[in-house]
C-alpha cells in the first residue's frame, strides 16, 4: 500500500474536549466531520486508549475547537502527544466551561462546537461518535488550520494514537 | 446558530462510486476519512435518498477519487449536481472497473482508495459507511482540492443533500 495515497485525503486540526463530572481532559484530533444538516450532527473519531474517549464515554458530550492557522506547535504538542492521565492539559490555558459541564478550550480556537453523542459506531483502535449540535460559537475570524498546513507549514508530526499514523512515520519524541 | 462555524470544518472534494451488479454510479461527497490505521478503514457519509447509497447497500463497496485542484467545476457538477437514476454519469469519463466490479473515476484523481464495507452507522438522512481498505493506487502528484477551495476560487456551490448544506445557501439551478 502507498501511504501517499491516505496522505491526500484532506483534514483540519482541532481539539476535542470533553468531561466527566467535574475532571476535564482534551485532544487534538483531525477526524472531525459534519454528517447531517437537519438537524446537525457532527462525526468525531477518538482513540479508545485516549482519557478523553473515556470521558465522552462517561458525559456523552464533547466540544470541537477549530484551530487557526496561527496555533503554534507548542501548544498543539500539548494537547497533541500528552496524556490527561499525568498532567492537567488545562493549566495556562484559556477555556470555559460550558452549562452541560464540558470544557472548551478557547486559545487559537476560531469558532467551536459542541455536541450532545446520540450514537456510535465501534471501529476496532477508535470509536466514532456522532453528535447533535448543542451550542456553536464564532469567536475570531481567521484561516482554519489543515493537517496538511500542520505537517508542510509548521513541520507537525503524527502521534502513534491518530488514526492516520501510519509505521515507519517520524513521530514526535 | 451560526452556519459561519460550520463553514470552518476542513474537507476535500471526492467522487464516492459504487456498483449493483453491472450497474455503476458515481457521486460528489466532502465527507471523507481514515479511521483507523491497523487495519485501515476508511468511512464515508452517503446521504440515503442517492442512489450511490443505494448501490453501496448492494456490493458493499465503494472507492475514492480524491480530486486535484484542477478539476473543473463541470466536471465536479456532472457528479455532484445529478442524479445517475437519469443519466449514466460515466458517459464520456475515464474510469477502471476494479476486481470487485466496483468502478473508480480517474479523471482528475491524484490517487483512489477502495474499500469493502465492514460496519455502518444510522445518521438520520444519511448513513456513515466504514469501510476497509482492499485497494488504492497514487495516479499523479498534484494538490488535493479541498472543500474551501472549491468554494472560494472555484466558486462552486452546495447540493441540498450534502452534509454540509444549510438553508439559505445559495444552491445550483
Amino acid at each position: 500500500m502507498d501511504p501517499n495515497v491516505l496522505h491526500n485525503i484532506t483534514y483540519g486540526v482541532y481539539i476535542i474536549s470533553s468531561n466527566n463530572g467535574e475532571k476535564i481532559n482534551g485532544q487534538i484530533a483531525n477526524c472531525v466531520m459534519q454528517i447531517t444538516s437537519e438537524p446537525v450532527t457532527i462525526a468525531v473519531s477518538i482513540n479508545k486508549k485516549n482519557l478523553t474517549h473515556e470521558y465522552i464515554e462517561a458525559s456523552s458530550r464533547f466540544t470541537v475547537s477549530i484551530l487557526e492557522e496561527a496555533a503554534p506547535l507548542a501548544f498543539i504538542g500539548k494537547f497533541g502527544f500528552k496524556t490527561g492521565r499525568n498532567e492537567d492539559k488545562f493549566k495556562g490555558v484559556n477555556f470555559k466551561l460550558l452549562d452541560s459541564g464540558c470544557p472548551v478550550v478557547l486559545d487559537y480556537g476560531l469558532c467551536f462546537i459542541e455536541a450532545r453523542v446520540i450514537s456510535k459506531m465501534d471501529c476496532g483502535t477508535h470509536t466514532l461518535f456522532l453528535g447533535e449540535l448543542t451550542c456553536c460559537e464564532m469567536l475570531k475570524n481567521g484561516k482554519p488550520m489543515t493537517y496538511e498546513y500542520y505537517h508542510q507549514v509548521k513541520h507537525g508530526t503524527t502521534p502513534m494514537n491518530a488514526p492516520t499514523f501510519i509505521r515507519g512515520e517520524r513521530v514526535a519524541r
